[in-house]
């Protein structure tokens, strides 16, 4: 196994207004994407990376020049890799409304009235089926007429099912891990906790601090931390962290305001660090497209009639620790395709991290990546 | 059953220095606290309960002409109920550091040099033992050798340990309900959080916001946001708002910023009615606490060591979807208590609610808590 070594971003711009799930329209959009391997003749071998809430088309490789610029899932995606670009031609996409290349809330307002200046919150609502439709369209303009894959964890794998609902006949293989088919109530309560932190702090200025030369730091910590929160389990929290204590002694410092345990000061750091680089309209149009997504709705919350318009082979994975999108969520999902008789594998991971197990290299985790990706690659051959 | 009534808060000033476990003191001070019942002639059948968070010494009854004025634990504490009145004498205390009427953040520093201006965030940072302390005051005051029980939930389950452990000969049971030995990591880190909105609210202003005639509000909301998701249980939230949307058509309103989702709008609810009433440095001192008390650690975290100083009567419940204190964490206490042979009943209650559970009415709950006092009363007979 090796990196897929050093990569360049991409962009393709697209000319043709792109309409949404509101009623509303993109006008013309750039997305920033990645690609890694190789497109085979038959242009069979594409799999369609799709990305989480705080991820972008940077998926593998690195940047040349840049220490510790590895891709979001390199540890999963490159040469000898359970998703194996010696056999693959991996695509990696960043999603319109987010920040980092494609258009976005940062990016210029097209309409004249705006006089050059950010979409700030007038960015349209984009939805996890918007999205697809835009994907689409970079697919179709990369001549892929069927891709192999559509892959995704999380926010990425509500992506990859609704490919699957979608465009059915335009993927062999949706992988969905660490995902469900629609928010709890209490997932919609983090992420509404996390955008009034957002939303209220007097930096927001309406979605439209840029003009103000300024970003609302302040809640983006806040709401980073609640997130971060989420993605970890209790109890590998609990390993990592503990009670554990910064520093030495006098054991307590007895102050409110300053870091005494060493879960503040993690906490504390990713916040500030995520403040720095990430956008907040952004992310209240990520949290928002979580909130909206529910394909069952069309159906009167029936899962399994949804799912009657599946034609692809599915691969599910969820991890037990992970109370975010909880395995039973995933089951949820299962037992509607095996309702409506769809070729579907599922694969309950006994790992600890939480949420966040998607993301690391478990080789339970991984073994299921590498036995669907190389059964693929065997029907492709 | 009836409730106590119409009932009178009253205060008692003390004097003498409080000392605390940080080292500092709490110069003379006054608590606010309620009784209900009568004490009898051998002063054998007094109850103290001990408040959580957000409440107070305000326990049962009401205020005359206060509509919905109910102490917070009306529902247990009562003639005729599984706290009997008629039986005990219940006492009702608001801790240091609160701001329902003792001493706190809000009252007037007695520093020379702080010129009669409020504490603010100089108040001395209180521990559950500091409370514990400043209770047996109130109680020696109120010629109360020995308490029949000392009962709460959450914190203020941990006050009834602290009591078991500090003063182990004043009281006859211990009644902990929904509590823990000690925070968890997860735990810190939602107070943390809740800390961060607090404390980064420009109407902060370091703990002084009185001085500037505002309160943080804002971080307050937020704070309480947080804090009441973790008192639901996942479940509950499920079956009360699920992905229900408030209004009418069109569903969705493609806003990020609106209420859409009647999950937001309860949130929003709460935090913003809390903000209202709850002083800001107190939520820090609170959660302080909260952080710190540990028992165990002055017995390099051995919990049995821990317990070889009771000697009262234990009655631990926990609820099986309480998700803050779960469970286990009172199970880590039982089996302390028993590794020392202490006596010891728990009941581990199979209740909806999370642990906002220790607050509501369960049958099979009250049944256990009635239960417990009826024995404890046939024992001062």
């Amino acid at each position: 196994m090796s990196s897929v070594g050093d990569v360049q971003p991409q962009s393709m711009h697209f000319a043709a207004p792109l309409p949404l799930a509101s009623g509303s329209v993109l006008r013309d959009y750039t997305l920033a994407y990645e690609t890694y391997g190789t497109l085979n003749a038959s242009r069979s071998n594409a799999v369609l990376v799709c990305h989480a809430l705080n991820a972008s088309h940077h998926v593998a490789g690195t940047y040349a020049g840049q220490a510790k610029s590895e891709g979001w899932w390199d540890n999963l995606v490159g040469p000898g890799k359970p998703l194996d670009t010696d056999r693959f031609f991996v695509i990696g996409v960043n999603n319109p409304g987010s920040c980092f290349g494609s258009t976005g809330p940062a990016s210029p307002n097209p309409d004249p009235a705006a006089n050059g200046r950010a979409y700030g919150s007038d960015f349209p609502v984009v939805t996890v089926e918007d999205w697809v439709d835009a994907q689409a369209r970079l697919v179709d303009a990369l001549g892929i007429e069927r891709l192999a894959a559509v892959l995704g964890g999380s926010l990425g794998g509500m992506q990859a099912l609704a490919w699957s609902l979608r465009y059915p006949e335009r993927l062999r293989q949706c992988v969905a891990v660490a995902t469900a088919p629609n928010l709890s109530a209490q997932n919609i309560a983090f992420n509404e906790v996390a955008r009034r932190a957002i939303v209220t702090d007097p930096d927001f200025h309406g979605g439209h601090y840029a003009e103000h030369g300024v970003v609302p730091k302040r809640g983006l910590t806040v709401a980073r931390m609640i997130g971060h929160i989420t993605y970890l389990s209790d109890d590998s929290m609990e390993a990592k962290f503990g009670r554990g204590m910064q520093g030495t002694a006098p054991r307590f410092g007895y102050s409110t305001q300053e870091i005494e345990f060493q879960i503040e000061a993690y906490l504390r750091h990713q916040g500030d660090k995520f403040s720095e680089y990430f956008d907040a309209n952004t992310y209240l149009l990520i949290t928002r497209a979580l909130d909206y997504f529910d394909p069952a709705a069309a159906h009167g919350g029936d899962l399994t009639a949804t799912f009657a318009a599946a034609r692809c082979r599915y691969e599910l994975v969820s991890f037990t620790t992970d109370w975010r999108f909880a395995p039973a969520r995933s089951r949820e999902i299962v037992k509607a395709l095996v309702d409506n008789r769809r070729d579907v594998s599922y694969a309950e991971i006994d790992a600890p991290h939480g949420h966040d197990a998607f993301l690391l290299d478990d080789p339970r985790y991984h073994g299921v990546m590498r036995a669907c990706f190389a059964n693929l690659a065997k029907e492709l051959a």
